[in-house]
């Protein structure tokens, strides 16, 4: 018998309405013959109430307690999903990350899975019964409880169909599944049907924002295939896989916007070996994350360095750059804070000539300026003007035929 | 260093406020230079209200996943205390069950402890914290999450006492301590400094409800302190000992009033070997707890059999003498609601005359009419009409002296 995992989250579990519903996405699975693991979030916001009574009691509460508080929000998503699939006539039982031996490192409020004790789990499915997980959670090797971190329950929910050979791995959320493009802006945005690991790296960590970076990178490392999609509907969402040979026909998968961001720019530093890691050194010590990194030569011993960051890091950079201004004999510091970056993502791009040209077409004709640019392998980035942004991202949506399926679009 | 035990109920971790100051207990406990283990229930109604969670999804939810459920708001608990604990500049770390092994039996939600490794308590008391850990909870050996049944974090804090050594298990409560009878019906009730384990196990099972009868009993097979105490005062409770000489001066420690009680009599059963055995085997098939019994004879070949239980068993218990009618020739069945029980208790009974005498007379003084009598060594009962059992408990309370302290009471 096949395995699938399917994953809901907190909003698909707030009420026991809600459970019923996501119970009803197991049984079918049942129906169809499959052996059932469920990987279950925190309902609704319990998490929010229980980080606001830590914070009543202690408003920097250590994280080890943290960690054994909040995980008893997972518990509790389980057992009363067991209890919703006993009512339907279904055997269930529920694990906690302990009881599976999901065993993490020590860096609690953030930590690493290391291993899975499948066997618990497998023993379960062959008696017959849907296992149901905590998500979210595992224990370090001296029996601490730890928690994975912000969309920790995705991970858990990959790591474990990986763990298991699972057929795929289902992530029930509220939305049908992801599309070209933010909806929001531009409102034809075509439901994907397939993305890669890598198209969908890209696009998560440019805020697409529904499926957790950690999450993606396991499901690539595993080889899991995750399966976006709608906890209220039946119908297909997004399949996240690896990469196959008829996705590089389409040459644009996708284009993301980004606000929220800074950047920084350092004018006149001098051109020696080592500079630019003095600065990105500071930069790591003030723990500021930095994206996409541009140097240009401005005469044999001068350049210019720019970066950008996310808006909350701005202080603490600001900080840091005062402090190697000297050293590295910078004429002037340039800050931009009304910017947007726009992406267009898509692994066809590595055999595709003419998408940048492309973009920078439909920008100018849409009398979009340019700041700067940079490029990955699959991506090509503009920063622009914030207040230009929405119309950057539908005049470049528009050229690339994102409201259209993937098959019309092989062409472009 | 001496180790203690502290537990706080429910009611007295209901709020940020409430937990602070459980905490100042710890606190001057660890001023005091004692290493301090602390017990919690979950907070407030918080298991109430899973209780009503799981039951919108399952009206039979079922046993192993009600525990997994419920044994979270413990978890909680402890987390919390323990962030109170670090807010105030103590180190503190808390533990589940399970990170203690308290390692119990497969019966959930009435789980039997059977051991408990002491060692990880220890180890982190001797760092220096305070060691938190979730009551009402354990394991099985297949780390199944088990629950221990009403006030069963009572007896966590024993236990847990019990494998420690500790000097004393302090159970924080909303009342000062044990007193002599029910202060709401004989308002000048005394408050008890001491009593015996077996006193307290006949009190509690008569209906005094401050402590479980589970924990008294572990106190007493490991002569564990329990020391029973007012979370919101300073002020000493009631010590819940050995029996110790001194004891058996006082001749009555105290007086119970139990109500909502059932009597029913087999008039004219047949007086032949085997009879009351088959009445009460067929009680114990019907999961009738049978609580007093009488038997008298009304001649050679006839005898009386009448025995008293708790009223909501009632039911099941008249379908069960139906049952049994004809086979043991019973002539007439009567059945009593409208009953009470009035009992005196004290371990020097075991040394003292004349106390059924006192307590008849007293009785007799208030025109109680008493309708049967049983007696144990240490306790004498007398079944009265339940309009009248407030007004035979003042009067017995009255007779004994149980508005004065234990000395004052000695040469009664």
């Amino acid at each position: 018998m096949s395995i699938i995992v399917q994953k809901f989250g907190g909003t698909s579990l707030a009420d026991a309405e809600k459970i019923r519903r996501a119970a009803e996405h197991v049984i079918k699975a049942v129906k169809n013959n499959y052996q059932v693991v469920v990987v279950a979030s925190a309902r609704g916001k319990q998490t929010d109430q229980l980080i606001a009574d830590a914070m009543e009691l202690n408003p920097n509460p250590p994280k080890r307690e943290m960690d054994q508080l909040l995980s008893t929000g997972e518990q509790q998503s389980v057992s009363l999903f067991a209890m919703a699939l006993d009512a339907a006539g279904y055997d269930a039982i529920s694990f906690t990350g302990s009881q599976i031996r999901m065993i993490t490192d020590s860096v609690h409020t953030k930590a690493q899975i290391k291993s899975i004790e499948a066997e618990r789990i497998r023993k379960q499915l062959d008696k017959g019964k849907v296992v149901l997980v905590a998500g979210f959670q595992g224990i370090d090797e001296n029996e601490n409880i730890t928690t994975l971190g912000r969309g920790g329950s995705d991970t858990t929910a990959v790591a474990i169909a990986a763990a298991l050979g699972a057929e795929q791995c289902e992530i029930y959320t509220d939305v049908d599944g992801i599309h070209t493009t933010d909806p929001r802006i531009f409102k034809n945005a075509a439901k994907m049907e397939q993305i890669s690991y890598d198209e969908m790296l890209e696009m998560a960590s440019l805020g697409a924002g529904v499926m957790h970076t950690r999450a993606v990178e396991f499901g690539k490392k595993y080889n899991v295939k995750i399966h976006v999609r709608n906890s209220s509907q039946q119908t297909e969402g997004t399949m996240i896989t690896a990469e196959e040979s008829q996705m590089e026909g389409v040459v644009v998968s996708g284009a993301t916007i980004q606000k929220d961001m800074a950047k920084i720019g350092l004018v006149g530093v001098d051109n020696v070996p080592g500079n630019a890691a003095k600065v990105f050194a500071h930069l790591a010590n003030a723990k500021v994350i930095v994206n996409d990194i541009v140097q240009t030569e401005l005469s044999a011993k001068k350049a210019n360095l720019s970066f950008t960051i996310h808006i909350s890091d701005l202080a603490a950079a600001k900080e840091a750059v005062e402090k190697i201004k000297k050293e590295v004999n910078c004429e002037k510091v340039f800050i931009r804070e009304d910017i947007a970056e726009i992406s267009v993502i898509g692994v066809g791009m590595r055999t595709h000539y003419g998408v940048a040209d492309k973009m920078f077409g439909a920008l100018a004709k849409a009398r979009v300026n340019i700041d700067s640019i940079t490029t990955s392998e699959i991506r090509i980035s503009c920063i622009v003007d914030e207040d230009q942004g929405e119309k950057a991202l539908k005049a470049v949506s528009a050229a690339f035929d994102l409201d259209k399926p993937a098959e019309q679009r092989k062409t472009s």
